[in-house]
């Protein structure tokens, strides 16, 4: 390389994405790279200007090290959707201005689908303006929405704290016995995705029979018939454990956590705000069964336990980093890395760059034929996909007792 | 020892109540134990015959130590108050009468306050009584709220866990930057007592500035002040991390997280249900101040993350169940095992055992001067106190990406 090069992260934080940012960092470094930049919170942050010489954070392996271990977007992230070239060209001025100042070769964006709709934009105003920089969309979420790639880094890790946790919740709700039973639910993060609430399953195995039920957002909720299935489990056993996503709905459309709210809380990106379902769900069956009942929120903890990360998903951020810089240095631009599974067991996997058009805006939900007939539980091929990503550890860099992250002063 | 051992489990599962478990089976055995004797669920579960024979469970060196890397209580647990003697002498003549026919030499009970109000009505009975089972206390419990005891087994692993968690919501937190800034609120276990809470401050490190404001039961809690404070805080940083007790009340006595009633969720039946502390908080503060917030809550999460365990409070856990047999088998009955500190720096400590009547029913709150004159964060004191109870880490026995437990199947 002979330029410099820029880095951004954008969306939701995560486990992995500082380990893609070591990995860029790294890889620009290794092929020449001048500088290398950070956007400080993405694509906004830059608009106003605000970037960090990497250099000046990352001086040892040590801290590389580090960074890989340390949770949330260590750049800082931003959830800004470009406007379209045609509504709003002044915007893309200004960036190019900006990059033609740092004299930028390669801009890479780590990031969910919003974020490759960035590249996409940033890429096509290059192509219409001959501008000579590459645009690279590195994937990012643990949702694991993303088209064309097998999955996301990011994804392993929470599926491994989710699968672990979930495991513990399930001893600790045998230990104390109820009159008429225990019914805890887990609300895992999820919009319109299922994959993180399918990891409950991961806490299944020859020690411990996983929770119950699973209910992914990608089907109709029927509060009806699971209130007849926790009745049936509860005639049975003496601890139901239900894992739900945050965005199951009933067939209607209307979000579950909808329903016991008097008030809708609609975020300021127009979102509703999702949270509540778990604990709308515990109050129904407590009010219609009578039982002692629990919700639990994995919330945020669910994205950013890189003490319970997962190796493969670590290693494999860091590589999609790299695999992002070199495209670039090599001429590519308007693409995003994706991962491919070359094979299950033992598990290999590669990167590839595919073209950016056909994956922003799009959403991977999963399969039907992934989910049980009576949509209450996931697949063995479901759990035989996840498996393999949740590999191993990165043991944490423990100081005094508690995990020691890569510090950067708030700017 | 000559006659047998049976061993219980009472109250709130920990992530080292396993391990108190395992030494008294080890020690049991070493000192010549006929069989060990697991009651089912406690003293509630022997009062219907339900037990095991711990020898049918921890056939291995690798099962004992799986069993210390389990969380929640193996044999189950229960919430039993035994009546006075004067109040029911038939529930003690049924007790007795099941140990006389088990030739019960020693009773273990592995618990907290409720647990030593059962040691000592057991161990005053049989000394009127002229019975020669003797009866020993093992503590545990999460709250750390034992007197005459240094800290409780049970607290190191839920306090690293807390620090560990706080840590990483606050990275988390300080990614996306909101309009009018982000308050995070992070509820944590304690209704009486702020050990757990307090323990939130050691995620403040040289990395990690720590939670902005650390809120404990013990002290009256002002909402007025409170809001000013999160002002003052959002003037000079985008995101601000409060920890708080769930039993946080008002000076007039009433619980925060009864005031929510009025305005949070109400359900099917149009009946308000109750909200957590830190729901209430959050939606208190997005009111009054227009910024995001976020209500975390650790739940039992905290008391149940065995994968995040502290090596000193499961080697601690494992010497005081193997301490309490030694007792036992020494002539001691009506006591407590308790864990002195020997040194601070580098930190010892060794088992003792003290008379259970000066201990249960009475319960440990974090000393006045342990926490900052605004009432508003623990003191550099306090955390000199937690900070050896975290130190070092239990591996946990990883199979296909998820920790391992010791398998008991359900009774």
């Amino acid at each position: 390389m002979k330029g410099n090069v820029i880095v951004g992260q954008s969306g939701g934080p995560t486990a992995a994405i500082n380990s893609s940012l070591a990995g860029v960092y790294r890889t620009a470094k290794d092929r020449g790279a001048g500088k290398v930049y950070g956007m400080m919170h993405g694509i906004q942050g830059l608009l106003q200007e605000r970037y960090i010489d990497l250099s000046d954070f990352i001086t040892t392996e040590l801290d590389a090290e580090l960074l890989k271990r340390t949770p949330a977007a260590f750049l800082g992230s931003c959830r800004y959707k470009l406007p379209g070239i045609h509504e709003d060209k002044a915007v893309y001025e200004k960036i190019f201005s900006i990059l033609d100042k740092l004299d930028i070769e390669a801009f890479i964006y780590i990031g969910g689908n919003d974020s490759m709709d960035t590249i996409k934009k940033l890429s096509d105003y290059a192509i219409v303006t001959g501008h000579p920089t590459h645009f690279i969309g590195c994937p990012k979420t643990i949702d694991n929405d993303l088209s064309l790639t097998d999955h996301t880094p990011g994804f392993g890790s929470a599926a491994k704290y989710i699968g672990t946790s979930v495991k513990e919740i399930i001893r600790d709700s045998f230990c104390l016995e109820y009159e008429k039973g225990l019914v805890s639910i887990v609300e895992i993060m999820g919009r319109n995705a299922g994959w993180l609430t399918g990891a409950a399953a991961l806490a299944r195995g020859e020690d411990c029979s996983g929770p119950d039920l699973i209910y992914l957002p990608e089907l109709p909720f029927d509060i009806g018939k699971f209130d007849l299935k926790v009745r049936e489990l509860l005639s049975m056993k003496s601890s139901v454990v239900v894992a739900v996503s945050e965005g199951i709905r009933l067939a209607d459309g209307r979000y579950v956590c909808e329903l016991g709210q008097s008030i809708d809380f609609v975020d300021a990106f127009g979102h509703k705000q999702l949270s509540g379902t778990a604990s709308y769900l515990a109050s129904y069956i407590a009010g219609e069964i009578g039982c002692k009942t629990r919700a639990i929120e994995l919330s945020s903890l669910q994205r950013a336990a890189s003490h319970c990360a997962s190796r493969v998903d670590i290693l494999e951020a860091y590589q999609v980093g790299g695999a992002a810089v070199k495209a670039a240095d090599e001429g590519d631009s308007g693409k995003m890395v994706i991962l491919n599974r070359l094979s299950d067991d033992p598990y290999q996997s590669g990167t590839e760059v595919k073209d950016v058009h056909k994956i922003a805006n799009d959403e991977k939900l999963v399969p039907r034929e992934w989910v049980n007939e009576d949509g209450n539980y996931v697949t063995d091929a479901f759990v035989n996909y996840v498996r393999p990503l949740i590999q191993g550890d990165v043991s944490p860099v423990m100081v005094d007792g508690i995990p020691r992250h890569l510090f950067r002063p708030v700017q």
